[in-house]
């Protein structure tokens, strides 16, 4: 994801109310910020957030959490409610090695993990949002039943992230190594701006992954 | 695999030195094939034998059985070897469901599965050599440490591969989703007929699988 820095982005969001400024007071108890019990969907790296505010308008009693790193990419997700105001989103602003400080062990049902940096090499491995220290946190977080849904263009990162899941003991289900080809499989396919962009030049992997 | 039958193909076999007509009775003893006490790698629907008998010359310290259902396509194997004799080879006639019957328990160091037949159909899951009764039994012959080397071009069976091997409880590990794009990483790849000639139409994936 690369961006345009904005000035006084931070400033700007904090302007919105679906953004969170102080997400770890929130920490085992999101259900009050939406003021309901309902089930809580997060996206780690939404970017410009075309994936949760699409997937967020077609599943009304879901709770979706977009979360990045970056402000103002962030701020593109909040002027795109601006427009059309989704109840059921929120916008947080945090490195996802913090996942742990703002949400409960079993406070989340799904995560999605869509085109994250592949930090291809070797030295930054620990990086990469599926080595091992993050699958932990993962695991934490999610309620029993919960699962992971992972996109990426990256082969080598898939390839990588196969291993991970793999070897870090979880299940593995629905995996595609061409989605844009399985459309009969995943009519449901909703694309990130990155993937529109990306997904004519090689295939998109994707997988499912849960803890038993 | 495709080929047109051979007439007497099984009598031709039969007059080689390097055909066992009668594996089941190695069971437990094909060292005494080799008269060595050698590693064992075997090759499930070894096709025209390419793959096997390259591997074979650059490994002569391994002995190596190929392992073909249909005679006259293990013919042609067969006739290689009549070219150019490879002491470490044995070519074996049968149905790999029947693998049990032809090798004890930890027998067998390495299992290569190359280009196996997809059986794309559900009904026809368990006929896959990916499928949890066929991942059964090669954790049975295979010794400890023992490991499973698979190829294809087929996509849609190594996805299934891929879940089947992860959910049956086994290790993955150097995963390629395009593996002659990774010469670098995998420099010594050896390839069969049917890689060389379907290769350049899409993708091959490997993987290398084991039991802890």
């Amino acid at each position: 994801m690369r961006l345009r820095k904005v000035k006084n982005a931070l400033d700007k969001l904090k302007e919105s109310p679906y953004f969170i400024f102080d997400g770890k007071d929130y920490k085992g108890k999101w259900g009050n910020v939406f003021s309901n019990d309902r089930a809580i969907h997060i996206e780690i790296g939404c970017g410009k957030g075309q994936f949760i505010l699409k997937l967020a308008e077609q599943n009304p009693d879901i709770n979706y959490i977009a979360i990045e790193k970056y402000d103002s990419v962030l701020l593109r997700v909040k002027e795109k409610l601006d427009k059309n105001p989704q109840d059921n989103v929120r916008l947080v602003l945090f490195n996802a090695v913090e996942i742990e400080s703002y949400f409960e062990s079993g406070e989340v049902a799904r995560i999605y993990l869509n085109f994250s940096d592949p930090w291809p090499k070797n030295c930054h491995e620990k990086r990469r949002l599926t080595s091992s220290k993050y699958l932990e946190q993962y695991e934490n977080i999610l309620k029993e039943g919960g699962k992971v849904f992972q996109k990426t263009d990256n082969r080598k990162f898939f390839e990588y992230s196969l291993q991970s899941w793999n070897n870090n003991g979880w299940h593995l289900e629905r995996i595609s190594l061409d989605l844009h080809k399985d459309t009969e499989l995943y009519p449901d396919n909703i694309t990130t701006e990155f993937e529109d962009k990306w997904s004519e030049v090689g295939p998109i992997y994707r997988l499912e992954a849960y803890k038993k």
